[in-house]
């Protein structure tokens, strides 16, 4: 187990007291960050029916998933025997029977069958069918939508926490070193990949990285204007912008960030860009501080950068931690307007100021940061200017 | 786009055949593979809600997703601009409003309000809460469980398919040469995934590898009682086993591939199941020709392994293609018990024979092949056997 038990004890704690205020007797959570948090529990094995159950009256939540994980469960997590059960695999993928028959009948023999049973209606890995079969099964259950209740428990680090994502920085510095470094004109793509990956799992001598819950995100030339594209194996040539998007990755802990390079000499309409977006992280990361709102971090990036006539519609930034994929995003506190989440201190984010869908390109910064009572602090240090290459 | 128009148009087709054999007249794919193949969308953002619409009258399907991914729809897509819309950024993690507030509103302004609209209930990344919103929005629409229509469709690859698997494979063969060459005792584990990677996306210098959809399992020591943990920094010791889950991936197609190792003289109960599951496997490769089921295959298995007192509750194998995450599996065919799937040429399949949850831990090896009239050809050419570094 990566933290002491006390530690988990306190956050099972905090999810009950929070269940208790919105009526749950039973929270079913399938969200694989969530299942880490209050667990431990950490396997690729979300792409089949699992969750975390907890019950207001028990201490230890309950384990149920596929069977070939029931070492996992045993191997990273300090949960007893008798809380945990594993479906049958031939309902692996069976368009007829289901894993959530399974559930339903293991919450009523366990005398669950009658509550109050609430469910995160947004998590990737419990599907519509999950709900339904569950729902059909568990007819004398009352089901409420528990919206992101163990997301949010995560908004604000312990110290530990803290911990680990500070050496995941330590990996995230040394990606964007080999980032700066390789890519050149004549490589391809791929193998400029090859070696922030290397990067981001060899890592220091002292400790290596985990895998990071989103492919490395590498955007080059005409790709520049949209965020999400990976890479090809086609060569880098004079000219041309490429930003990379990947994490330093501890423990399932992200801290992620964004660079942009340009080789040869860059053309005016980058470097204004660039020039504008720096400032305008400057001035949000000013107000990033405890007891201002998230929508006033975003006030300040947009006040910065409209004096450049750059507008954004996306928001700047969202609170991180936790991740598996598709996302290391917690999904809960947003940088932008109408966000009236109150920075507190351990709060930990992702600023990202992407300008992208211009007809040239784009251009892409951030800056992974914990608040603290002096204001933001950044985890890395990279040099946030376009870094170029001539 | 990887293919020609032609091989899309031609896929479409098949599906809105399907869709009107199952009375559908508006089909929502949110599927990150299937809207890759009908469409050839490409890009990590699936972790918001997006989809590709397909109609029984239009030849062009509609697409739908975040602003921010416009611009990967136009540079991966044939699809012109009258057949994509996108959402406005403030519904990205809204706990009011959501994004399928935007669906609804789109496929009503097109005409398709009153339809039979079908879905995919057991697709991850189509939420119980993007039902619940779209079905709000459309009272007038009637939906239908669509199964998995597309995935379907997807079971038996062109020639142009099989010639991307294949090159797929030679990268395959690449990342097995690298496990095999680099594990030793007092490497970290994480130093053997970083040149795991290597192998993976650098490739050969014809071409190089994308991301595969899984990261790299490799459970090691007593972790190879379970089958999805990935690595950490510690070192390897001599006296024992490790095996390598991952895929050689070319275009999103990933032929995956397992194989085991032991540090060491192994023990004797090690020798003993590796040579079972070979055996086990040369068997059930012997029965997948055109004609036999897939439950053939497993019967042929389980025959065999169970000569040596051998039982295996899950599913051996199941059909490959296309990978996203959470994994690489198409959710179709799988070979085990019950499932009368006819084998037919140009299938692709993953035959994994994984036994898990022993008290000594366990092994597990596997091949990716294709069904050809005459018979099972293997997709990459790596030993089977235990490998023993001594």
């Amino acid at each position: 187990m990566i933290f002491e038990l006390g530690e988990y004890r306190a956050r099972l704690s905090r999810c009950r007291k929070v269940m208790a205020e919105k009526g749950i007797e039973v929270l079913i959570e399938s969200d694989p960050c969530n299942m880490n948090y209050l667990t431990g529990y950490d396997s690729w094995s979300f792409q089949y029916a699992q969750a975390v159950i907890v019950t207001l009256e028990d201490e230890d939540p309950l384990w149920i998933g596929r069977g070939v994980d029931l070492a996992g469960v045993r191997l990273t997590t300090f949960l007893p025997e008798s809380k945990v059960a594993a479906w049958p695999d031939h309902l692996v993928d069976n368009a007829v029977n289901h894993p959530m028959e399974f559930f339903a009948e293991q919450l009523s023999a366990r005398g669950l069958g009658r509550k109050a049973i609430g469910i995160d209606r947004d998590c990737y890995f419990f599907t519509p069918r999950s709900r339904d079969v569950l729902q059909a099964g568990l007819p004398n259950a009352r089901f409420a939508d528990a919206g992101r209740l163990v997301s949010w428990l995560r908004l604000v680090k312990s110290d530990a926490e803290i911990k680990i994502m500070s050496e995941a920085a330590r990996l995230t510095e040394r990606i964007m070193a080999a980032f700066f470094e390789v890519v050149r004109p004549g490589l391809r793509e791929c193998d400029a990949i090859a070696e922030i990956y290397k990067a981001q799992v060899a890592g220091t001598p002292e400790f290596g990285g985990g895998y990071c819950c989103v492919a490395p995100l590498m955007p080059v030339g005409e790709g520049t204007s949209t965020p999400h594209m990976t890479w090809s194996d086609r060569k880098f040539v004079k000219g041309e912008a490429a930003y990379l998007e990947t994490a330093g990755v501890r423990h399932r802990y992200h801290v992620p960030m964004v660079r942009a390079l340009h080789l040869g000499t860059p053309p005016q309409r980058l470097v204004d860009t660039s020039k504008a977006v720096i400032e305008g992280i400057e001035r949000a990361l000013e107000v990033a501080r405890p007891g201002n709102t998230c929508e006033q971090v975003e006030a300040a990036w947009r006040k910065a950068i409209s004096r450049y006539s750059i507008e954004k519609e996306s928001r700047i930034g969202y609170s991180i931690g936790l991740g598996y994929p598709p996302d290391w995003g917690e999904h809960t506190a947003s940088l932008r307007p109408r966000d009236r989440t109150v920075l507190q201190e351990n709060m930990t984010l992702h600023m990202v100021c992407g300008i992208w869908n211009q007809d040239w390109g784009g251009v892409s910064l951030s800056e992974p940061f914990r608040i603290t009572a002096g204001g933001a602090v950044l985890f890395a240090k990279v040099p946030r200017d376009l870094h170029v290459k001539t």
